[in-house]
């Protein structure tokens, strides 16, 4: 298959499955919190019908599509250059069939879906709020890491309605939101069900979390052991090896 | 000072500045996480007002009156027989000028204080929720443990009473209501901005969780690396050996 590379653009090799993706320098790359989001919402059932808010380069659609069979996962991406990069991803790894991106506000899918359309949601979404820094970022990475065009309240406001009952939503954030994460979940009936802090190694405090949540789910929290990056020596660990299939 | 034992109680050494507690083995005894969010609270500033809500043996009050100088602490205590006997305790430690012991419901401090009259707050409280096991347990356990007379809410708004402007909350509970906790917490003002993990061990799940939230303050949380309480030949790390003093 022939794929045209765009300016500033290269094909990354992911090291699982032959899959590859494209990414352009100059926006941004997925980094370790969408691999580590993939292997934490490892979980969602065979068959599900998944959509990823805020898809990006559409790794968390190409990751998901090796853990899962017989899915059907939709990538949202708001920027119109985005998508269609993510989309040449998609052709690039012959899953057309699997894995649908569309170009749209995250707050405009009602209009697109019927309420309980989705069993389970994936995102990583913004982690920054607005007027947080940042001002001499361009616009793809601007709009991937504030709160633009879309503030958190938007993301989780719309999963809940995309989700059916005791659908599952998973998703990647920064500790220092974990109270309006939390809060916002349960304002909109997405129990929080399970929750795991990423830390650079033991010694150091946790940069990332993730979290599982379930529509209308009974409230009693799971928080798992700590996942550290690196050990002593400044290796990866070995979960980290194996998330990465190293081991 | 002849200090009378009742039955079934004993003398125990904190081995800390030779304070002494009387415990009775029948109900309960103070525990690690005690211990823990005494040293989580030794930020309190000196010549804090500072309440304990259910203070049981007066374990925070007395661990706490040697971290602070020239404070005054009140233990609350609901159930008057144990109220009683950390009053001795105090008594026994010479402490009467610095701590007072009071026998009430929480929920009823608002009669006995004005608004804004603490500078912080302690407080361990029951973790469970009501029928959640434990009904072979005595009537002192079991009030120490559910939320029989006073509920998670009750503990927070009555908090945010008694705090005054930016004045500091500092508890300790159980990860499985983390949602819970920092919901309500948010609910009356109190913002999350400190949260720490407790594991046995840097393999095991947290089981503990120490939070500090301040009244009317902005949000943005920081989590603390994680306390492990051993090590990996099963002997207590370095860090809880300098909260028991001990090195």
């Amino acid at each position: 298959m022939e794929i045209i590379l765009k300016e500033n653009e290269r094909i990354d090799d992911l090291e699982l499955n032959n899959l590859k993706i494209i990414q352009n320098k100059e926006w941004f790359c997925f980094g370790i919190d969408s691999v580590l989001l993939s292997d934490f919402a490892k979980e969602i059932k065979h068959g599900s019908k998944i959509i990823d808010l805020g898809t990006g380069t559409g790794i968390l659609p190409i990751l998901l599509s090796t853990k899962t069979i017989d899915t059907k996962i939709v990538g949202v991406e708001i920027q119109e250059n985005v998508a269609e990069m993510a989309n040449r991803s998609i052709g690039l790894n012959e899953l057309n069939d699997k894995i649908e991106i569309i170009c749209e506000n995250i707050k405009n899918l009602k209009d697109k879906y019927e309420e309980g359309s989705f069993d389970a949601i994936v995102t990583n979404p913004p982690y920054k709020k607005l007027g947080t820094g940042g001002t001499n970022e361009n616009k793809e990475k601007l709009i991937s890491r504030h709160e633009i065009t879309a503030d958190l309240d938007d993301f989780i406001s719309i999963s809940k309605y995309l989700l059916k009952d005791k659908g599952e939503i998973y998703l990647v954030h920064r500790p220092e939101r974990l109270v309006d994460i939390l809060s916002i979940l349960r304002k909109y009936k997405l129990e929080p069900k399970k929750l795991r802090f990423i830390a650079p190694n033991k010694e150091k405090e946790p940069n990332l979390i993730l979290i599982k949540a379930v529509k209308n789910a009974k409230p009693f929290l799971k928080i798992e052991k700590q996942l550290n990056i690196y050990d002593e020596a400044g290796n990866y660990t070995e979960e980290v090896l194996k998330i990465y299939n190293k081991i």
